[in-house]
């Protein structure tokens, strides 16, 4: 590639999140960036659009970056149309969103605003990928996780991602040296086990916090938990046609 | 079945919105049913779940039907969530979401809280449909729906949905005579040309409303598109292993 490629960075703990900043700083050095990210967290908010409001997206200076920025009140993947749409005057050559605060591994790949705007910029033609880390803290340390997206975005430019692909990177929480490597994954079988932590207000109405515990029923080694696990940072393949084309057949059995 | 199912209904348009009513009516006919449905449109919402603030979960009488209802503060996923978890005893033997005033087919099922629905309803174990009308208004007429929403609960109560995946079914907005069919489909390959229509506020700040244009590019036979446009019902399997088996081959070739 002659020409600098034109990164689009967004994520969904919001444009101050430290694992944005830290993803904006190591795509300065591979390309232009463009950063199109919420005002406030959006976790959890998986492929949410706004349908019933107005959005807004006004440029901000955070640091003092090389990089163009932009706040956007919607989600991630309204972040992406956004910016796609009407923030850049070309398609971007890759967008990349995180680095999330938290793992996105399995079943999480569903609810995931971080994987929400991938996807979104997969759908829209863009090469896309996004990077989680398995620490929650908001002082997380991305130290480690740069040489691993670093590589993973250079061999994306340089091979391409095929449509309808995107990419779901989760990079363990250990120290740069005691990472093992990459490795190419499907989605772990797991799903959480909800509880519902009751409770009344002040005003003695009662309220709930959704919570719970992920529950993985998949031992098999070929999953992004089980490389997780293992101290490798994983690489799913994501696709956006959802259709269960095994199932096809059997349903056409039915009496309909 | 000797004892007859518990059907959990929920919605993303509402607990009040016709399209939820005329399914709660038609899932009477077939067995116990509980509500549990948004206490406000959640359109767009896709696979959103609420983990920054707290949920309120109260009964509710609507109509003179004997079914059971409560209205939650949250997500359609939310609902689902909440429904398995703390308001019914046991777990449904089905979950129906809808019916939808819009269509979900193709791409859509990405972003239809509808689908979100449904789809959080299998990761929880429980078989699911979503059922959307291609008719976004508020008094759509749902009566040629009914005869296509029992055809295909009760098969999926005979014959089982296996589990992993949910059905998403899309309906022509035709009356009961115009309908030709059933069909077994894939997801169109199709995705949204936006359009930002940028506005000022009567305080000169500028904002914007995400529009645009459903665009199909894919012209073959087989999808749920097509299955529309020629007057019948698509019935999409659809699955939450988003992994993108066909890539792992490819992906280990990088140099990683």
């Amino acid at each position: 590639m002659q020409e600098k490629p034109l990164i689009l960075v967004t994520n969904d703990d919001g444009i101050t999140a430290p694992g944005i900043r830290a993803l904006i700083k190591t795509m300065n050095a591979i390309g232009d960036v463009v950063v199109v990210a919420p005002d406030k967290a959006q976790s959890g908010m998986g492929h949410a659009i706004t349908m019933d409001t107005v959005l807004t997206c006004n440029p901000i200076t955070i640091d003092d970056g090389p990089q163009l920025e932009y706040t956007c009140s919607g989600t991630p993947a309204d972040c992406v149309k956004m910016a796609i749409n009407e923030v850049l005057n070309r398609k971007p050559d890759l967008c990349v969103s995180g680095i999330n605060h938290g793992a996105n591994s399995s079943i999480n790949v569903i609810y995931s605003g971080t994987m929400g705007a991938a996807i979104e910029a997969g759908i829209e033609g863009v090469p896309a990928i996004g990077f989680s880390l398995l620490d929650y803290k908001w002082d997380a340390d991305f130290e480690a996780s740069e040489e691993y997206v670093k590589k993973i975005v250079l061999n994306a430019l340089l091979e391409g991602i095929p449509e309808g692909v995107v990419l779901n990177v989760n990079i363990p929480d250990f120290k740069n040296h005691e990472i093992k490597g990459i490795k190419i994954c499907r989605q772990a079988n797991g799903s959480w086990k909800e509880k519902f932590d009751k409770r009344t207000s002040p005003f003695g109405k009662e309220y709930y916090w959704l919570s719970g515990e992920f529950v993985c029923k998949d031992k098999e080694q070929d999953t992004d938990i089980y490389a997780l696990e293992n101290g490798y940072v994983s690489v799913v393949p994501v696709q956006f046609d959802l259709t269960a084309h095994h199932m096809i057949q059997k349903l056409n059995a039915w009496e309909l």
